[in-house]
């Protein structure tokens, strides 16, 4: 039995790998576990179908037989339970390793998902200089937390886990902007992660399934 | 062996209850560990001996001998994975109650906290009225979806979980504000997380710790 995951026919990005699907498709390939992918339009993603498989009418959602999961932590960390390669083996190195995909997702990421929906709706905004300001001080904050963590390690806790994979998802948010530059070993840590032949796999997938989507428009 | 957990000494809530640590310790009562805890000032968070245990300066923490962890959701999550009465047996119920914690942490708290965050450090400011006003039409939507997937029931999954435990904690920062009021099903959701005794206990814990560390300033 094969998986199908949702994604966005038509993400914002334009394929560049940063919707929440890459997520999953990225872990997947890490396991080599093949799977099948339903892409939802945005019109779609707020019908009944989709909504009985993300009730908050977002991607992506991942089924399995009678098992509908959503919440791309979720379904990562489903896979990561359940597949060897994404997790330690020894219980400690494991909750840590999770630890880090909880603070890829509820630390790092809010203010980096702030600025960029700050410079997705709010840059006309009389605030926007001041807004973008604070949330960048609070990037660079959790930017020299995970600077000092690495200290010359590939990887955030041993061998490469779903937390690094949930880490590097999230910093890859920002390319583009010039915090990267200002952190040369984050730089380096997104650059591995990127590297990675399961990586380039989903990345590729999804740019596959985005230029398909748009040339069918 | 008893695990440590760090707290504030002196919670900027007053002690209701609403500090990232009331949920390590609402798990912990409701699998019947017992626990020590080690308060934390704001001077002291940002020491190099919390930042050992928290390198992100916040609380809570937990250690239990050599294993050290943060992060609220992966704590909570660690103590369902390692004792009965969190999680579902059956793997797929298991899963689905997963994907609530997530869902509570990642997709219901953000607007939550951003709107607890603007009403404190955001009142002043010229955009607040318009911001509040986008924010709380975000936590509307989360949570007509938490009313439809209630639906009657008592709990999000089956029997009480780490998922209900985490959304519960989410959603009771709308303590005092009319959202609860206008969701009823909601307001009622809540109160039932709140009447379990192992709420209570917890409650109380914190509650305590916070009125002694005031009484020692």
């Amino acid at each position: 039995m094969i998986p199908t995951i949702t994604a966005f026919a038509n993400s914002l990005d334009q394929g560049a790998g940063l919707a929440r699907d890459m997520r999953v498709r990225w872990a997947l390939e890490e396991v080599g576990q093949p799977y099948n992918t339903r892409l939802v339009s945005w019109e779609a993603m707020k019908q009944p179908t989709h909504l009985a498989s993300q009730p908050f009418g977002q991607i992506p959602s991942y089924e399995m037989g009678d098992l509908i999961l959503f919440e791309s932590g979720a379904i990562v960390l489903h896979v990561a339970l359940h597949n060897p390669g994404l997790l330690p083996e020894e219980a400690d190195a494991r909750a840590r390793a999770i630890t880090w995909l909880f603070a890829a997702l509820n630390t790092v990421e809010p203010p980096i998902f702030d600025m960029d929906m700050a410079q997705i709706i709010e840059t006309e905004k009389p605030w926007y200089d001041e807004r973008l300001a604070l949330l960048k001080s609070r990037i660079r904050d959790r930017l020299r937390v995970l600077t000092a963590q690495l200290a010359g390690n590939d990887w955030l806790e041993g061998g490469f886990s779903a937390g690094d994979l949930m880490m590097i998802a999230v910093l890859r948010m920002l390319h583009g902007t010039e915090l990267l530059a200002e952190f040369p070993a984050i730089a380096a840590y997104v650059a591995r992660g990127e590297a990675r032949p399961a990586f380039r796999r989903a990345f590729d997938a999804q740019l596959a399934d985005f230029k398909a989507s748009s040339q069918a428009d």
